[in-house]
């Protein structure tokens, strides 16, 4: 079987300088699961409330997505409230209503259990242990997180990030996570805490991956229009790891273009509000971006002084 | 001839958290003209007050810079104070002395008008007018300037840059001269004033380069030790024209692989304060850097879902 991903299901309400979404459909799981569904089978885990409405658990279903991990519990549906400046890197959290989220235990149905590629996102670290113990055999673990645990739970995720193959966090984490200033020290840093692989993102300036002796940068995909940036992280992992499903490549070039698939996926998520962009998404656009992609970065030894 | 650049040399005052520099040298012209020495033949015409040092002028010769163009009046040489924090992207000036730089009225020697290749570097806009005039068939000319033009003689900077073929400058001076918070509409914005070729400069984040219907993005070389920006785009430019100057290929992917060189060339200068690192580098660094470059962004289509 394909990917599974355990993370949340949310409402969000997002401001930001183009406009305003209320409660609208958000959460890691439903951002990664969705972009990962263009590349590859994902199976998703996580909790809703009894507000959560079905025709999101039928969108889901119509990306071919595994819903049987989805619980819905009694109470009312993780909620995050945020907004953006102009400066569209980052996010200032208005309100968090945990809700039905405070009483997360993942518990993986049967048939996720033999799982290929697993995707722990942003989630108690504890809990991400959790799930680890109940994969048998993954060929390949990634991970989130984000600053509140680093501060609360940094022994847990440490432990965390030795038993994953790849660490993706943000540039602000990276820096929190050592103390270290400069990127590329940080990145170091995490590497020397037991982390095979570390991707980093940077907004609109790309993504760096390190590992002990390598390091590749992918600029962002350049955009005119960026409405919404929520969920970017999730869709960048989503295409990343879908990417590898498909092709099963692990070497280092395939991973590459893992990256850059995720960043192609990234670029679209953020031309609409929620997952509205994605939800009229074809694969010919992702092929077409890719390419572009391409000739974006691409040089040539043509001469040499 | 090779390359002629109309600039500064300077005395500079730096602080930065890892150090700090007294009355060091500097200035545009300086740190390009040292920079595309290691490519090009390179001419320098720039004013220096009766305080400064014959060593300085020594150094340039002894990178094979043509110091004709240098002028020594009366009076004492710009000095320029500046300050950077912890995020090394900005510069905060602390204090200019412009000194014999208002009485710069550059006049080239004879043997400079016939120059291939023209880098005005930031100065007046209206005295890179007049530079232009001087120059009587240049195959490529490229210019920087910077907020104060901007601000202050924005008709006379839009008259430059639709006579120069490059226009390069940074992320925050393309963002002030549309008014556009978005970057890429920043640099359509710039594109359509008439200038044909736009490299906007990132500082960590690397560059982007811009035509009507092109984008390319160089992310920046990672180092694990910055010690001083100053300098940075200046020697970034002069590696980008003396690989230009050198191969004499303007085609797309001739400039493409110039922005390289250029990059490389930058990643050395902000390994030490003024132009230390410069002064030790030796061609097989650049040659070794420019591999290590190729590493860092290369990706192949190696399977396509």
């Amino acid at each position: 079987m394909g990917i599974v991903v355990v993370g949340t299901v949310a409402f969000d309400t997002i401001e930001t300088p183009f406009g305003r979404g209320e409660n609208v459909l958000g959460g890691s799981a439903t951002y990664f699961s969705t972009s990962a569904s263009f590349f590859s089978d994902v199976s998703l885990v996580a909790v809703v409330g009894e507000d959560f409405p079905d025709e999101h658990v039928q969108f889901l279903q119509s990306r071919d997505i595994d819903v049987k991990g989805l619980s819905r519990i009694p109470g009312k549906t993780f909620h995050w409230t945020g907004k953006y400046g102009y400066d569209l890197n980052e996010a200032q959290t208005l309100d968090t209503q945990l809700n039905v989220l405070m009483e997360f235990r993942p518990n993986l149905p049967e048939s996720y259990r033999d799982a290929e590629y697993l995707f722990l996102a942003n989630i108690d670290p504890e809990l991400q242990m959790e799930v680890l113990e109940q994969v048998r055999k993954p060929r390949l673990v990634a991970c989130d997180t984000m600053n509140f645990w680093i501060s609360s739970k940094p022994e847990a995720l440490k432990r965390v990030l030795q038993k994953v193959d790849i660490v993706v966090i943000n540039e602000a984490e990276a820096r929190q996570f050592t103390g270290e200033v400069n990127l590329i020290k940080a990145a170091r840093g995490i590497i020397a805490l037991g982390c095979r692989r570390l991707v980093i993102k940077r907004g609109e300036y790309g993504v760096l991956m390190f590992t002990a002796d390598s390091v590749f940068a992918a600029p962002a995909y350049p955009l005119e229009e960026v409405f919404d940036p929520t969920g970017a992280g999730d869709t960048f992992a989503g295409g990343f790891m879908g990417y590898l499903a498909n092709t099963g490549d692990l070497s280092e070039d395939g991973i590459r273009q893992a990256i850059v698939f995720g960043s192609v996926m990234a670029s679209f998520n953020v031309e609409d509000f929620s997952l509205n962009r994605m939800k009229r998404l074809e694969y010919k656009e992702i092929e077409a971006r890719y390419k572009s992609f391409k000739s974006l970065t691409n040089f040539r030894d043509i001469a040499m002084p």
